[in-house]
């Protein structure tokens, strides 16, 4: 094997060159080739990073200078690709979520054990420095306690989907934002506080021309008792928030998710503010509160992702987040979707089984 | 009738001085008499504001120059108070929550009817002049069209309260936070965008000695169909915010509540923020959102609930906040409670009857 991951691009919508706008920059990656059925897609990709294209599938996962494969292809589509790669040896990474059925993730789950290929999800927002930081500040115990967690990710587009188009389906889209984006944010409060046990779901279509819900509010009791909201929105400008609430402090962490693709930029425009007891006499009356900025570390979300799967591939090194922690967070999701759709609580282990 | 509206004041704890502090710097409110059980504690707030302390209920409601009564007595004695007063005659201002029971409520409502005097509930949050101004940008159509609501009040009483203390008993603070805090928010909404349909809660005791929740987390749908979250929580430093999400616009109200007393600066320890799309072309990824701060105005809000009522009594203006109005925010927070401990979604009408 080469002293840099050789990569191979699967699917090259726009996520595709985002993609690889940031992983071609690393000095531990090459990317080799690509594939998508187009081929006037396929050349224009491999002519704008002076790279091979494949005729078929197939093809590309015959390449022995092909080590792994990072699969952008759709979400209903991602099980098929991943299990022919693992069959053919190569690793794979996937763009979050692993799949939209627990189907489709068992079947993943059964190739990656079955071959022993390298495998993780990218649900990159974890790898915010902001969110890393949040993290540190919990596990240090700097914020006491912690009993809830809000967190916030919407966007506009439910204004403007037309009929027929695939995320007005709750087949293939379930919960709509909440699959879409709601899931970037199941993963975090799973990084920053565990698994969740039970959700509740509000959820409809509002001011929008699509049949599946544009609205949504979610509430989750995790395993650990502590609980959370989780808003996923396509009916208003873009927002991306978490916030943590302890004994100690609370947390404010925000995203201005318009920097989100140009990721060794993104975490300058975030900000993450801590709130304590300025004062803390024994008469509540008396006491006095501070707001103050922390410093946010530097990161690069897609970068880090890519980069830790080529190490753990080229060197053995520890992959975060596997075939468990990305199917999780999509059973929160169907959880919640069920829930939305039968007015009940649904516990996750009813989707997990 | 005087050309100020004659007061006396009922129930005398902390709560009694904070409004006292407020009204009796009013030109249209004089403050004559007081009454409270224990003696020393009447003598007491009768030498700091100058006016007469009576011996009994009675003989407060037997003077004839006074117009109305302040009620600040605990909650669950809220309704026999009022219909005391009413029945003498006397016009009434009561702290919110107007009652703990859809029963009392009922008794209130009857009595004030019955008797045609004059009657509020100090629900002072929503004259905070951000409100005002969420409510002004809201109905202007400035937000677009409003798909959801995020409320949240919180703070450390919980991890402090001892096992006997009434509001650690769920029979006497059902929902804890829920009602302590909680109801101030349910009103916001109430006030911003209307009536609550139903809810769903999760909320359970958390790093506290007491058998009451600390924590709860509750979504509603409102009448309207539009949806709001309330986090009510008893076990982090102080919050209290209110974030508005519309097509074109949200909205994030921020107040500092340790200046919540001092209802004359209240709104300067306060935020209100609007972002918006900076630029709006037709592809979602070259968008740009900006955020700025929006002029607050200056309100009093303990002072403006006061003056309201002195001038419906005077001169017959309008009362914002009648039984109608502060029976809803009850009930729902007692359909919080109900689904918090059922586990399932509670309609408001099932509380109301």
């Amino acid at each position: 094997m080469s002293n840099k991951l050789r990569i191979a691009a699967v699917g090259l919508g726009r996520w595709a060159y985002i993609q690889a706008d940031s992983y071609t920059k690393s000095d531990k990656i090459e990317l080799v080739t690509c594939f998508t059925r187009n081929k006037e897609k396929r050349e224009k990709f491999a002519a704008k990073y002076g790279c091979s294209a494949e005729e078929s599938y197939e093809a590309l996962l015959a390449r022995e200078d092909v080590d792994a494969v990072i699969v952008t292809v759709p979400n209903d589509a991602h099980a098929d690709i991943i299990v022919q790669a693992a069959l053919a040896g190569k690793h794979v990474c996937v763009e979050k979520p692993i799949s939209i059925t627990m189907e489709d993730a068992k079947k993943i789950d059964e190739a990656i054990t079955k071959t022993g290929v390298k495998f993780t999800v990218l649900h990159s927002a974890r790898r915010l420095g902001g969110l890393r930081k949040m993290k540190e500040l919990i596990d240090s115990g700097a914020v006491g306690q912690v009993s809830t967690i809000e967190v916030n990710f919407s966007n506009e587009r439910g204004l403007e989907i037309k009929p027929g188009n695939w995320r007005g389906n709750p087949a293939q889209a379930p919960g709509g934002p909440l699959t879409q984006l709601g899931v970037h944010q199941v993963d975090n409060i799973q990084y920053l506080l565990g698994r969740v046990k039970k959700v509740f779901c509000f959820g409809k279509p509002m001011y929008t021309e699509v049949e599946n819900a544009t609205v949504t509010q979610t509430i989750c009791e995790l395993e650990s008792g502590q609980q959370a909201y989780i808003a996923a929105n396509w009916a208003c400008p873009g927002v991306f928030s978490v916030n943590v609430f302890g004994t100690k402090a609370n947390l404010f962490y925000n995203l201005d998710f318009t920097w989100w693709s140009n990721s060794d930029v993104t975490d300058k425009h975030t900000t993450l503010q801590i709130q304590e007891f300025a004062s803390m006499g024994d008469d509540p009356d008396d006491r006095e509160l501070r707001t103050s900025n922390v410093e946010v570390p530097t990161c690069n979300h897609l970068m880090d992702e890519m980069e830790e799967f080529a190490v753990a591939v080229l060197e053995g090194g520890d992959i975060e987040i596997g075939v468990k922690e990305a199917a999780h967070n999509v059973a929160i999701v169907l959880a919640a979707v069920k829930s939305m759709n039968e007015g009940r609580i649904v516990q996750v282990s009813e989707i997990e089984g």
